[in-house]
């Protein structure tokens, strides 16, 4: 227990973790204050966050490369997957697909671009394994083809109905779920040397014992689970009295919030000259969204949701989604960054972060 | 003779030579048995495409390399080419355009991926020419944004007419096949320097004589050329039987069917590490069917159609053809290749067989 | 004085001045003959860009690398620049955007695909600093999605109304000037050594006396404002009657005319084996005129225009801009060129040239 107390001290950012029974009691004693509830949900979720991702990386470390790389891959967006299904039970489809689609272009654009820029505004030029990020660029591309494609036929296609894109979604989600299973089997078992450096994980911070790490595990996610609940409910009224578009708060508001945690050890990774950690969280966190989140949303659906959901985005957010992922591949074809890479990744997430801002609230 | 009769027993693929006279024969004895003639002339198709491509080689081996370059640049996708005019004759149009389309897809992903695939399972990592994938890939892209431009200007613009998409079609068609007269240029002739390890060709495999080559290039054309006249005729119907999409069999079943000769040869290049075989052959085959079947067929429709055939793709066609080109382009670029790489691609390939598979028949 | 006539004499191009004094006699004269000012305009408007650009790069020549660089960076493209302005307050933003989005593509597709083929008809293999073209390929890039997005969401959503499309091209006019002078900061400032090679500029033609180069400056872009007026004015009356549509002329032959004296710098660069001068001229023009120039327009169509300016393109003018991108993209990735990639790049142009012009009038 005392290593729980010792990260609490050590991390300001776990103070945050007092929000937690602020949450609950504001939500019991004033029903109504959504803009309050939103405020407090997004702060209490934020640290919860830090501490899943760390358990997680605990368990890891104590389970060798393996089943480690297994659980990083599945739980390491935990929080994310949390809040898509809270979003889900409730039927709020259009969050849960703006939620996935902006984790994706946050990750790719924001999270790596940042991660450029406060690195090279340290070094002058930065270097990092551009197989490790080819591989993710890979996948994000085939994820991409995926989400674009039912869109895409929709639209060419007004005789293809609902049945066609549930059926769809249903065989893309399981394609989806086989090729990042596969991307697993080939980086951390048939072709591991050539992803060396990026593997080095969180080291300088000291594992958890397995048993506090796993009890956090169950413990934190049940409490990310009942705040969600809380922040689900009340993000659109709240959004609404920001004067911030549905759009916008689903796709940049979420993504910022579930990813705060990796986004402090990507930024951090990069601060140290240690690249590759942060290529590998930004890229690996939008692969893991794209290839696992979003494919079990679509199948959990069937039995969690009011309704099953589909893989049939908003057209506007797969031309983001799209060029997000044409832009990272680009930019990071060269292994090899500076400053002004950052500053362009930034600018594109701006320009799509502005869009969705002034996009009137009716339309999407 | 004795060449012919040594190359059957040594290939088993050519025993089901056997089916020719069986296709003929049940459609003189069957009339409306348009599934037992589908199946059937599929089954022949695929040993005389076989034949069409040796007979090819050994003429091209024998002329020397400019020539003989050349001749396989032009009777490489003979098959292709005859099944395509046998539908243009028709007046199938939509056949003709899904089975070009679908042969540009199913060489880039399908034959390029199990390439890699197939090869990668032997070798840990395997390398290949890169500056020949990448005039295929560059030629494929030029292709590509000609085989995108009619469809996007007539999405656009509502009031382009027919005439508009005909005239712009044959010019559309004139410069591919200029583009792809210098492309051989430069490989053949100027630079051919730079394309050394990508010519060895199918050495292994004795060419046959002149006589007995050009008397099975003509005897065998006019075989696939009746045989094909026999699966245009049943391939629908067989199609619904099977609850296949005719856009489904256009697509995919048809470019199988047409490649199957070539697929044989660039897996069996691959599972001997000779990578540069393969690359050639399936990049190879898709830019020569973008590049010369295609306008071709466009300018011989108004010799031999009903009605002129512009290059005006359904849109769903096109977008898979635009996905096909940038990933064959982003994964060649690196002139490496393992087992993952091919995986990604047939991933690709899966998710736009699926997709046309699902499809409900009424549209497209 | 004595090196203004010593450049007139020197370079035959400077003799068209002489329809400078013609065209204005001749709008005066006959005001009807719009077809005769259209091609004198034209004739008058190549030789002007030629002085303002060496005029320029005189200025720049003397005041230091960064002052210099900043100066080139700006006036550049003063002839494009004066030439939108008149159309800008003339109302005729179809133009203005037509001619914008030529130019782009102009550059990048034409200048540079003929700079590779001049080059690579007398030298076998041309290579050039690909750090220097990667940093205007993805500054390109960044331009294209700015000018994508609106057009993209607009055709997404129906709701999305004028009020958005304006606010939203004026945040992206903003955020382009700033990725514009960031850029510059990275490549002249903070990662100089790294452009190394392209820096040379026009060295050998020796810069004019500061005096001389600042009047001449000023004279000329008066000229050219006063020239484009007529131009402008009689473009779309002459095009008809030449049976171009306005797509055609505003894509292509605006484009044309204003890029002319770059053109010949390009070219010449090529032809003495100095293709980092040509991709510089080339695709850093492509680069000012998607983030400097086109950006200025929109904020100054609020000071000058008869109604606010937006970014959003006629889709097909999209697409060609996004096509461009790319292939510039997919092209200057190896610093490696030779003619065959020019004639790639040539082609890409021709074939959105040949749709422009077959496009029927009424249309765009």
């Amino acid at each position: 227990m005392h290593h729980l107390i010792k990260e609490i001290r050590h991390n300001p950012l776990l103070w945050l973790l007092a929000c937690v029974p602020v949450v609950f009691s504001a939500h019991k004693l004033k029903p109504e204050a959504h803009t309050l509830h939103f405020v407090l949900s997004v702060l209490a979720i934020v640290p919860l966050a830090a501490l899943l991702s760390h358990a997680t990386e605990s368990v890891a470390a104590k389970t060798g490369d393996a089943v480690g790389g297994l659980l990083n891959a599945t739980l390491g967006n935990l929080t994310e997957l949390v809040i898509a299904l809270t979003a889900l039970r409730a039927g709020q489809y259009m969050l849960v697909k703006a939620s996935v689609a902006g984790a994706i272009v946050t990750n790719t654009l924001f999270m790596l671009g940042a991660s450029f820029l406060l690195g090279g505004l340290k070094y002058h030029v930065q270097e990092y394994n551009r197989v490790s990020a080819r591989l993710q660029a890979g996948l994000l591309f085939l994820a991409t083809i995926a989400l674009l494609i039912p869109s895409a036929i929709a639209k060419a296609e007004l005789a293809a109905g609902a049945t066609f894109t549930h059926k769809l979604s249903v065989g893309l989600a399981v394609l989806l779920i086989a090729a990042y299973a596969l991307g697993m089997l080939f980086s951390l078992k048939t072709h591991r040397e050539l992803f060396a450096s990026a593997e080095h994980g969180e080291a300088g911070e000291a594992p958890w014992p397995m048993g506090l790490a796993l009890g956090t595990l169950a413990g934190v996610t049940i409490m990310v689970a009942l705040v969600s609940e809380v922040f689900v409910e009340s993000v659109q009224e709240a959004a609404q009295s920001f004067g911030m578009t549905p759009a916008f708060v689903g796709f940049i508001v979420v993504a910022l919030v579930g990813g705060a945690a990796e986004m402090a050890s990507a930024f951090s990774g990069a601060r140290k000259n240690r690249l590759d950690l942060s290529v590998g969280i930004a890229l690996g966190s939008a692969t893991q969204i794209a290839l696992f989140v979003a494919p079990v949303l679509v199948l959990l659906s069937y039995v969690l949701g009011p309704a099953p959901m589909d893989l049939q985005f908003w057209p506007g957010a797969v031309v983001m989604i799209f060029l997000a992922t044409m832009t990272a591949s680009l930019v990071t074809n060269s292994g090899r960054s500076t400053w002004f890479v950052g500053v362009l990744l930034m600018m594109v997430y701006l320009i799509f972060a502005m869009t969705l801002y002034l996009l009137p609230p009716r339309s999407q």
